[in-house]
């Protein structure tokens, strides 16, 4: 039997809260078994920009990452709450170690090509080239994986790159040689229905019922696209849950959130 | 035969030097063998320091890192130059993988105890508890840790750390395994005589005549202080010269600076 990895994507307004930061790391910390992290940016960027006098710079509503931008989220992802994370994480006795996609070339990856916007240095994933090698050798020494939102054009510079991304991308690199669980925490309880009520679990069909009948929405949807993606491609499994239901699905399985298969 | 590996430390006037930095770059991922980089903070911390109108606290003359300030050095020497320095060498081919004292605890350290100063998030490296095992594991994968000055104190905090002792601790660490050459690269040629010559080697007691008629001071008595201390818990050799004989050294075996052994 392979052995299970649970690749675990925590978000901004998690890493934003003290409080709930605490509470999640301590329940990230008991979690059995082998285990990446994958974070996200958080409001701390945009703070020490306005600091700086750096304005966050948009094109058609997106927003571009700049020469001084793409240097600040690589203080704030890969330095400030990546280095946090990890000690804080040490000091939980979980042997953290923290990584960009740059680090050892883990996540290869390219400058988003110029079409109707250039979205300056952001990173698109090369998921067919992940081997997960790097990755798999740390999780034998017994390490715990942390990674920061950031790949590298392998031409020098860093890029500034979707963490969800990154979460699907390292899934299904491992599920070749591991029995992977993709888990999505936010601040919601899963993926709800019209009573806002959550759904327990999703199928391809059900998925297109309820995208036909409105249900499911906005930006609910290309996260169920990734989901869906990565089953496909190997994923055990894809959980979207309230990061408080996370060491109850993965100490005792019991499920709280939304399950994808 | 032990493998070798060369420990290297690069200060911080080359990082803050663009062109110097990609021609140190170039050479260090031209290096033969196994080998770390260990680089210094520079002056972009302070730079970053000033934007954010925080203040360099001093305490006679010491500088001390509060909170803030362990705030910019953990972004700017973990995040940025770190991240840059990852991102620059994979690009040169080098497969470098960018950590902290604190990631897989590589380095353990604690915050410098209160005596007549608090120096703050400032860390002392328990060189003894440092196993050098997980940097072995890195060296064995063909990756080449880049490791920033920075250590964590157990207990969740960051800690701001010399580089130069963080080189020779690792050097120390590795020699259990590896036969390890450390190297300081600065911007002179090596230690100089009293007309300004390199002085091609120096043996303990030529360090203690050296001593006795002043010719080395200040600065250079700690740096070669620690150099005997580390040839004395077993690494072969140090060397301090300037960045531009590095190759030549490890590649030719020519040295043109400074020998300790």
């Amino acid at each position: 039997m392979q052995q299970a990895v649970n690749i675990i994507k925590v978000g901004g307004n998690i890493i934003d809260n003290e409080e709930k930061l605490a509470s999640f790391l301590k329940d990230f910390s008991e979690l059995k078994g082998l285990k990446v992290l994958i974070h996200g940016g958080g409001k701390v960027a945009t703070e020490i920009s306005k600091g700086l006098g750096i304005e966050a710079k948009m094109v058609d509503g997106r927003r571009i990452t700049d020469n001084e931008t793409l240097k600040i989220v690589t203080m704030v992802y890969a330095g400030l709450i990546n280095k946090n994370l990890v000690a804080k994480l040490q000091a939980l006795s979980c042997n953290a170690i923290g990584l960009t996609g740059a680090d050892a070339n883990i996540i290869p990856a390219h400058k988003r090509p110029v079409k109707e916007i250039d979205y300056g240095f952001v990173g698109d994933v090369e998921e067919g080239k992940m081997d997960g090698k790097i990755l798999s050798t740390l999780l034998q020494a017994e390490l715990t994986p942390i990674l920061a939102p950031l790949t590298h054009d392998q031409q020098g510079n860093m890029l500034n790159t979707n963490a969800d991304t990154i979460a699907s991308t390292v899934a299904v690199s491992l599920s070749k040689n591991f029995k992977v669980n993709l888990i999505y925490c936010f601040e919601k309880d899963g993926v709800l229905d019209g009573e806002d009520k959550v759904i327990p679990a999703i199928s391809k069909t059900y998925f297109a019922e309820l995208k036909e009948q409105g249900i499911v929405v906005a930006g609910m949807i290309p996260k169920l696209d990734n989901a869906f993606a990565a089953i496909d491609k190997g994923v055990s499994s894809v959980y979207i849950m309230h990061a408080d239901g996370l060491k109850d699905l993965i100490n005792n399985d019991r499920n709280s959130g939304t399950k994808i298969s």
